[in-house]
């Protein structure tokens, strides 16, 4: 017989895939690439950390949960570096499916109260969703400008592709974050170009 | 100048370096053995899929601060394995140096109200601590059980000294389930002895 506590422990026990989903960031001592649960657990820190950032409307108790729940999907769907090429729409319903298999282990109570945070977090509509995706897309510079260049240098990215693919997005949530970012990407990136 | 965000981002980024702290259990893959990064974001999911095993006076929030913040202290004292032996008296004043110098990069208000959650968890005596204590000692058994034994052969440990280091610990912050934990464990012992 499954009791309630075995699918609790199953849908833990499934998470601790999350910690083998490598993603295009490194750590800043360039050791390795960062894996999705501990850039999931840097994120919760930042947004501690940063909570002075978030609008009067975000709700950073929700913002935690967000930022914990919203890559376990990438368990089977991957992770998608934010400088490479995927088609959208098929990426969507892979996570769609990733979320029917991993939410649905657990017992449904806590489906129906854990999945909505994940699927708000996706929709990026809410001032609590905007603040935590304005987070995941301002922690990935953070740690370039650590460890020297990082995803940038992997996948030869400019400055104004910066502005555009993680800029517009950071600029939603958290404007102050992206206007601190874009000066200190800019510094880096004259001191790469000097001769 | 070294402006306020200057500040936050320092220890963000200084936090980065507990990626790099290796403890003493396994990935469930038995692929290498998780950091204290990854952990920590594992608790915080223990947390919210396990709020209904904490008593009534406990604060999931607090909780999942204090989860995040919990193992700071480990980039510089680093982790000590729950059944390898080492000096308390030494180790508490090592990770009291750690906190004064990583919170301390902190600007000073963000010191001041962080740092008494991980204080708070380190006493073990508010209803909040001692469940979120009992989460972190509950995650170990769990991936043990789930990596087929993990720390317990590494360290060559019997049930009994995991009821005695783990059990009693679980026990104060959340009852049942050590009472889960303890069949659970019982029955992988049993089938390990079995000729």
């Amino acid at each position: 017989m499954t009791t309630r506590l075995d699918q609790q422990i199953a849908f833990l026990t499934e998470a601790d895939k999350l910690k083998t989903i490598v993603r295009a960031t490194e750590l800043t001592d360039n050791s390795r690439y960062e894996n999705s649960a501990e850039h999931s657990w840097h994120l919760t820190l930042y947004a501690l950390v940063l909570a002075d950032q978030a609008g009067p409307d975000v709700d950073i108790n929700r913002v935690l949960r967000m930022l914990i729940l919203h890559d376990l999907v990438e368990i089977d769907a991957g992770d998608n570096p934010i400088f490479g090429d995927y088609d959208a729409t098929a990426m969507a319903a892979q996570e769609k499916a990733a979320a029917d298999r991993i939410f649905g282990l657990l017992p449904d109570d806590l489906h129906q109260s854990l999945r909505p945070i994940w699927e708000e977090f996706e929709a990026a509509q809410t001032p609590t969703a905007q603040f935590a995706k304005s987070l995941d897309r301002f922690q990935p510079p953070m740690q370039n400008l650590a460890s020297g260049g990082g995803s940038w240098t992997d996948f030869n990215v400019s400055e104004e592709m910066i502005a555009q693919r993680v800029g517009t997005k950071i600029e939603i949530g958290a404007p102050a974050l992206w206007s601190y970012a874009k000066d200190r990407i800019a510094t880096f990136f004259a001191a790469r170009t000097r001769p």
